[in-house]
């Protein structure tokens, strides 16, 4: 709690804040040469989301940027290196949503495109809708031109270690998933997701959320992340993106929850994020998890209640933060 | 707008008050004989709303078994009667809340039960998720004892009308579904849902959405009505169910908005409602529908943007109202 970052608000400019999941590994499996690992993922993903903005680009072309870095990476529970469902293959979800127009797109169930968020983003570009699922969102893909992928591309032996990590807990009646005693395997499982919230140049405030949901998962679950209002909200007053348990992001429709604070309750950013993330959710011991948010004069937030959270920031001068406890 | 329902705030103690959608018929096609079937319809499902509470039933009991009755009504968009997709299937979508505990359950893209409410209740009652799609959630009612239905079950003559002549609009370029000239067709299209909120003499606020989804709908659309915060809120304030244009009641997060105005700035449901649905909602012109709602004071809101809205409500003493237009 020494760590003024936690205490006073940061003020980026034009920038990007980006998380990669609550789901941290416990201290004695993140050795430096893993941290380190993470640590660079998330900086390639701050740098390429600067580069995006510095160079032109909008707001929505960063945050696209940004969360694809992670995508590519295994070390995250997305894209490549998703968590695996009760049968084995990757069910992807992801969401986006531009803070003026309240333009939206999202995709849930998804098994076969590299990068989900491009495909959210074609959602909100060149459809009707808002929300797209299962083989009728792979269907717009290939409409988008967007390539379909094998199982193959997508599998890492580490997820299909979890698999049946989780498998086994389930077997032995351990997994409890909807009670107040969840350990931290069960974070893990559930918790890993990738965001980020750019603000560009001209004022534009966007988020955006990508997940390859919670190991084990079953009957078609669909979390928080692309939910619009649960996982993803970008609004009058800042843009979030979530990531936690996420039956209680939707519960409690944490990302337009803060909007609606900001904007009901005249708070800033900072308190909505607190009253949200240490308050509402904490009170329900289970709903743990994160955010990171910003606003629209770059003020940027990272908070969680969890032991951590893969997190960072780049401000408008290319200064990089990234942390994961 | 003499109608004093409309001027005050109506009060029903426990209660129920429901919603068949926005998608009225125009006059000339609303025969004597039509509108009659509409409003019997509407007393039914109330009177068995009613019932379920008086007898000693939760508000969860009253909203389930309200809302059977339409879905069971081939009047309806949803259950029997539901919309056809543009492969020529039901998709239907389903959702309930708890207000005091937020609890909730949700599925969305199901095409074979009978009841998408019941399945919703499952979710809610039966499964440490809130939202499951498609096949996942169809398995999981087998699971719960719910028996599958084939296509034919569901069809009706009026529905693949309607999908024909929308298919025929879509060939001459005429459906222009994310654009502020809507024609009647489209709102009808689109606009079919069918909710309940109900308050029990123990306090509890439920409210719930089942639709059969918008007519020739592609590539696995998800609309608001299964999305928590967006088609169905009950929170610490009020419950709402929602019915119109979905993509804009997930961008606006129609229900959550209405319960987070009462809670944050104080104001009573009827400016709650009237803000969102008259105000926010009117301001996109596309943002078309309506909403019912009730808070822990037993007091209801019918508010909607639209032609017509088919609705009632019941009061602690039987007494029934019902309303088209």
């Amino acid at each position: 709690m020494a760590d003024p970052e936690k205490v006073h608000a940061v003020r980026v400019g034009w920038g990007l804040v980006i998380h990669g999941g609550v789901g941290v590994l416990p201290p004695e499996q993140l050795t430096p040469a893993v941290d380190g690992a993470y640590r660079d993922a998330l900086t390639e993903s701050l740098s390429r989301g600067f580069e995006t903005l510095s160079g032109g680009g909008s707001a929505t072309d960063g945050v696209v940027e940004a969360i694809k870095v992670m995508e590519d990476s295994p070390l995250f529970n997305v894209g490549r290196g998703s968590n695996l469902t009760s049968d084995g293959l990757v069910s992807m979800d992801a969401s986006i949503m531009e803070g003026g127009t309240l333009s939206a797109g999202a995709v849930a169930g998804v098994r076969d495109v590299r990068h989900p968020i491009r495909l959210a983003r074609h959602v909100m570009d060149d459809c009707p809708h808002v929300l797209l699922a299962g083989e009728g969102a792979e269907a717009f893909a290939r409409e988008m031109g967007m390539a379909s992928h094998e199982p193959d591309f997508f599998f890492t032996q580490r997820r299909w270690d979890d698999l049946q990590a989780a498998k086994a807990r389930e077997a032995q009646g351990e997994a409890k998933p909807n009670t107040v005693d969840a350990g931290d395997e069960e974070i893990r499982d559930r918790a890993g997701t990738v965001g980020a919230v750019a603000l560009d140049r001209e004022g534009l405030l966007v988020a955006g959320t990508s997940t390859g949901g919670s190991a084990n998962k079953k009957w078609g679950r669909i979390g928080d992340s692309p939910i619009v209002a649960a996982g993803t909200y970008a609004g009058s007053h800042c843009g979030v993106s979530c990531t936690g348990w996420g039956e209680y992001f939707i519960r409690h429709a944490v990302a337009h929850d803060i909007q609606a604070r900001m904007a009901y309750l005249g708070v800033t950013l900072k308190e909505a994020t607190e009253q949200v993330v240490l308050g509402t959710l904490e009170d329900h011991r289970a709903g743990l998890g994160g955010v990171v948010a910003m606003d629209r004069q770059g003020y940027v937030e990272m908070c969680f209640n969890t032991r951590g959270m893969y997190r960072g920031w780049v401000d408008e001068v290319g200064r990089v933060r990234v942390a994961i406890f």
